[in-house]
């Protein structure tokens, strides 16, 4: 315990930030999410605040209802790429999904990201959501593919990755000018990988890189990503909305992870908060209420009537209309996620508006909305208590939200010895204190007989 | 005539240089294939040079005969998103085929890093060619599709690339922050791209970029590649040993660009070069000289025993040995390339040594080896004559080679007006003096009726 390593930070980036409405809010820049310069300064920050991290989350589809940031915004390998050239010390992480790319091809992109970064990249893997077909369709399928076969496919093609990865050993280039031996042969490996799903031979056109690979990151919800994340990830983000929740989820994942053969302390569990700080609890509560203030009818209104296929029509409501005053809390045959909240929609009779919150995931947990003292509790909190080793800052507003916890949480999290005060090393392996990886054909090697 | 644009150039950045033996020269950084600052470096002394673009080739397999520059390099679009971070004006090209990645993928990579660049991005459309079948098993293929297949697809492939680079309006986000307009509906368009290989529907996550969208660049030799070029690529790039050769394959792509209804000067031709600078002739010719020494009997002839399937044992030879003298001119059922140049062998009676450059491709031509004087003065004959309207340098040796150029020969370019003294605007289509392309919907906008 006394071991337990300090809390971990890390950034999710997106645009003017995670509220819906956050464009409109008076600081943010609404081009933020297509401006190179913004990124640059958001990671410049992070890395000012000592993160472990930055983080990137990525969809492949979007449509008219879409979320303003992820409209018109870049393809994040490019973005991380971009950030790890304005940055030195701080991680950089991507997400791309296994369902719509050869593995060779991201095998590649990230070990070239993993080199270009000096050793900062990890990559976020997703297996991809799209109820309504909109990616299948833009990859020339008619639906994505079925749940448990997303992740059959993940499985093998993170072998594929991982092996890509291993086909030159670490120390493979001699670079022996005098004697013309530019690499030793016999470092060089064929992965010769024939799966249900993909078959590469490799090798790979890239050798390892100075933290041997890039980071693993995952985040799965249901039963198979969660097996998934644990056999896997280094790093796994939960999202729940209370304590309890993702002390369970903590545990559990610790526990599958040694049942794996891992070490518990190679997988750390980032819980993802979306903190408002203001100079009192209540300031920082009118900070939200704005923001929602800032949610217009007819967009929330036409992304409710899509979200029900033309079911409901809502044209005689308002926003401040309850949800269960006009029965939404019975209507069936609705998406699974939907169905899931149908229970506490009925007792709670959320305001249309704050449904709208709900579906579009701008609502955080309430704890983290408050003076830096109430923040900086709970997060120490949720750390002692085990249901977090980290915190992924998903900021309903940028950059006010990164500007205001690294300048006011940050510190009374260093002052009490629970937060580095600089970067103890120069990859991201190092700032998470994981050991370097090594190839599998290094760890083949026997020692020769005198 | 007088019209015409002044010399465009461009510089070919590879590890330590073109030529075969180059990492093993005493000015050459042997790990340079793999090293970023000495990218960036490369980038900014091209800048400096006020060069048009730097380019990155590309090939999506290895073998243990593969030359030491592509065993471990950076994927060429995370590296020329790197070099963009590194430069403010140069132009950043990169290599990418048609064959083994979804246009989705692609279109939003290159267009994220127009935009990361801030429309200085091109994309080098190439088909692959793989006649062992290594790149094709790194993709669950036996074999590479034939090679009209190829070109076939890569039409569809880039007529669904633009397609989705069109389907947002270069003014389509509005950000009304007051009246919660982000964008305006009306510039937002589906592809909905069906075609015999590939189903796309869009939009693109991504709007287009300062420069309306990448330049597209290609180098086509066979006569669909040609074809391919004349009809869609912007810069051609051309490899002609003579300039009686290269002023035929110049006119042939003007004229095919002009049937195809383009205008001419829409279309750059260059040349790729091989310089090699010295005081006089002579010290630029033992330069040279100097850099086929460096050639490992053993790394040749393993080469060369692979090249002929193991059909030809060359241990009772050294690199002196005349190929004509062993009778390789009268070999039959080897690779069409060989059969393209036996006639050659057969007359000149090329060293072993000799022969491996040719096949492994480092020879340049023989008119760009000498003074700055020379090379100027070849560069402004191969302009005047119509051969080229640019030059890539394919520098044997690096960094010197585009040292050396742009130190010694670009200030006579400039002296004689020939090329510029400093950038005219921001963007590679500005450098090109191409005009910024519109999307398709935008051309449709009727006027309304008042
Ligand atoms: C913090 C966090 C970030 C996530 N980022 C992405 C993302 O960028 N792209 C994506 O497709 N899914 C993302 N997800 C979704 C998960 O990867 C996962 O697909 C989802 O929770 C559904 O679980 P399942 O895949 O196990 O069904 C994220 C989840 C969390 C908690
Ligand atoms: C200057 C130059 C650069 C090239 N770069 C690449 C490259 O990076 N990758 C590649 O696969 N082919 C490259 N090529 C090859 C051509 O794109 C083309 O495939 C080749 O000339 C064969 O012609 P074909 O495709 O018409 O049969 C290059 C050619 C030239 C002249």
């Amino acid at each position: 315990m006394t071991n337990r390593a300090p809390i971990k930070l890390s950034a999710y980036l997106v645009g003017t930030g995670m509220h819906i409405a956050s464009w409109r809010h008076p600081h943010a820049q609404a081009n933020a999410s297509h401006d190179i310069d913004y990124y640059k300064r958001l990671a410049q920050t992070a890395e000012q605040g000592k993160f472990d991290f930055v983080f990137i989350a990525d969809s492949l589809a979007i449509n008219e209802e879409s979320h303003s940031n992820i409209l018109n915004r870049f393809e994040p390998i490019t973005l991380i790429t971009a950030m790890a050239g304005a940055t030195s010390k701080i991680g950089v992480v991507a997400t791309a999904s296994t369902s719509y790319i050869e593995p060779f091809n991201l095998a590649r992109l990230f070990m070239s990201v993993d080199h270009i970064s000096k050793g900062r990249a990890g990559w976020n893997i997703v297996t991809t959501r799209d109820l309504s077909g909109n990616t299948a369709r833009n990859f020339g399928r008619e639906e994505h593919f079925e749940h448990s076969l997303r992740y059959q496919r993940a499985k093998e093609f993170v072998e594929v990755t991982l092996g890509l990865w291993d086909t030159w050993e670490q120390d493979a280039f001699l670079y022996d000018k005098e004697n013309g031996q530019f690499y030793d042969r016999s470092k060089l490996h064929r992965l010769n990988y024939k799966g249900e799903f993909f078959s590469v031979e490799g090798p790979l056109n890239i050798g390892r890189s100075p933290q041997g690979r890039p980071v693993l990151v995952q985040a799965g919800s249901s039963e198979s990503g969660q097996n998934f994340a644990a056999s896997h990830a280094e790093v796994i983000f939960s999202h729940k909305n209370n304590i309890e929740d993702a002390k369970n989820l903590y545990a559990s994942f610790k526990s599958k992870a040694a049942a794996e053969g891992r070490s518990p302390d190679d997988v750390f569990i980032f819980q993802g908060i979306s903190p408002i700080i203001g100079e009192t609890d209540e300031i920082a509560r009118k900070k939200f209420e704005y923001l929602e203030s800032l949610i217009t009818q007819e967009h929330a209104f036409s992304f409710l009537t899509e979200y029900f296929h033309g079911r409901v029509d809502f044209s005689p409501y308002t926003l401040q209309t309850g949800a269960a005053d006009i029965g939404l809390h019975l209507l069936d045959g609705v998406r699974f996620e939907f169905q899931q909240r149908q229970e506490l929609i009925g007792r709670t009779n959320p305001t249309l508006r704050e449904l709208y919150s709900l579906l579009t995931g701008s609502f955080g947990v309430e704890e983290f909305i408050g003076s830096p003292q109430k923040v900086a509790d709970r997060v120490e909190h949720w750390y002692r208590e085990h249901a977090a080793d980290g915190f992924m800052l998903m900021c309903p507003l940028l950059p006010d939200g990164l500007d205001d916890f690294i300048r006011l949480v940050v510190p009374i999290l260093q002052e009490r010895g629970l937060f580095r005060t600089d970067y103890e090393g120069d990859t991201l392996r190092e700032h998470l204190g994981l050991s370097q990886p090594s190839s599998r054909y290094e760890q083949q090697a026997v020692p020769q007989q005198p």
